[in-house]
């Protein structure tokens, strides 16, 4: 790497306006110069949406001092499409994206907005982390947060997570002391199990929201479930060619 | 199987009034028994999104006769859970999403409605296929693609193609006489380079289009880009753990 600072995209889904991406921005800010471009409005659960029936917006955003930063009318990988193409020109050293309020390990990453963010940079070929906590309260303690976004990027600086990667890690909902460090891992076997409520509107129509309850029935100890339960912060590499090789070699048309 | 007839979920992401799935539940009642559960608008480009935020809504449909249908205001993967935990109230045999007006090949994937609602029920446990059509025009021919829906049909009930996966078929713009036949492929390592058009609206403000084109750098024969070229319809077996293997074998912390 050049002597010249890397420049670090950061992004999210909660929203430009969360406390996650704050907490990620001021640990960043650190380690290169920091150029935010997120979403005006919360994204959760908009996985690898992008925007194609209407034109997407951007404005200059007052919300972090000294940092360059845009809000997106779009979705978080509209924010990272247009981050490169139209604000960086080009592509980043690095984008990091979160701190998600809430869990992304498990089946969560298919649903995610924030790791749908990095995966799209990391489809660029732009090194890529998505960052979660455990914890959805909007003023939820970011502090054990930044500790770890600091530990991850180090040991990306320093060789030791290969940087040319995509990484989904979680943080357990634990104190700075009793957390433990980073445990990479693989993602659990897990699923929701889905439970819709239903209501009744004052016109005496049905709606339903959607509810559920997170299943894991994948007990070995190379999971990042487990990593969490066991104060770790879980470090998943994750990639994008989604082929079963296994089920293809075996099938014989 | 019992010798009841099969129960076969059928969605889309283009919406319910799309040619891609009339075509598909054309195919698909010879089959077993139709239940259809599809957006009441279109939905490309939304991934695996899913709708948090607001509630769901779930009308009886008359677009298909005799055949029991459901428009939903939420996302193709809502559908599912919907149809899995409020319709079918179960699991149903298999789930067939589409036909996609579109390409989902390759890194196609990662952005589509269709493959993410097959995916949703593969999570559940449901054998899945997701069925796209290399023509996005709305009045296309889908010809070609009812055979293609029949001839992967055919394999999955006689177990040549193994019925508890998740598939992504993708279907070239030739005639029928041209066709060659379904090949089992890998995922191309392809992707989009964005170019977003720029434009001002009456008030002076700017405002993006997101436009791209379609990088193949992959030119190996094993996959479902060469597939296409040559006149096969693609057939990817797909996975939901994303964990990148390889990678996680190589890191010592």
């Amino acid at each position: 790497m050049s002597k010249r600072k890397p420049v670090i995209l950061v992004t999210n889904d909660d929203g430009i306006t969360s406390k996650g991406i704050a907490a990620l921005v001021l640990v960043a800010k650190r380690y290169g110069k920091v150029v935010v471009v997120a979403p005006d409005s919360p994204q959760s659960g908009m996985g690898h949406a992008i925007t194609i029936g209407k034109p997407l917006r951007l404005k200059k955003s007052m919300v972090f001092k000294d940092i360059e930063a845009y809000e997106c009318s779009g979705t978080p990988v509209d924010c990272v499409k247009l981050a490169v193409d139209k604000v960086i020109g080009g592509k980043p050293d690095i984008c990091l994206s979160g701190v998600n309020h809430g869990s992304n390990s498990s089946i969560n990453i298919i649903y995610s907005g924030t790791m749908s963010a990095a995966m799209e940079a990391a489809i660029e070929g732009i090194p890529a982390v998505g960052f979660s906590y455990l914890d959805y309260a909007a003023d939820a303690d970011f502090a054990l947060c930044k500790k770890v976004v600091a530990d991850v990027l180090k040991k990306m600086f320093k060789g030791k997570l290969p940087m040319e990667a995509l990484y989904n890690v979680n943080i357990p909902k634990i104190s700075i002391k009793e957390y433990k460090g980073l445990k990479v891992c693989r993602q659990a076997n897990a699923k929701w199990q889905e439970n819709f409520l239903e209501r009744k509107d004052p016109m005496g129509h049905t709606y339903f929201w959607l509810t559920g309850k997170f299943k894991n029935s994948d007990k070995k100890k190379d999971t990042d479930e487990y990593a969490l339960k066991n104060k770790f912060a879980s470090v998943v590499p994750v990639q994008f060619d989604l082929t079963n090789y296994e089920l293809l070699e075996s099938i014989k048309l």
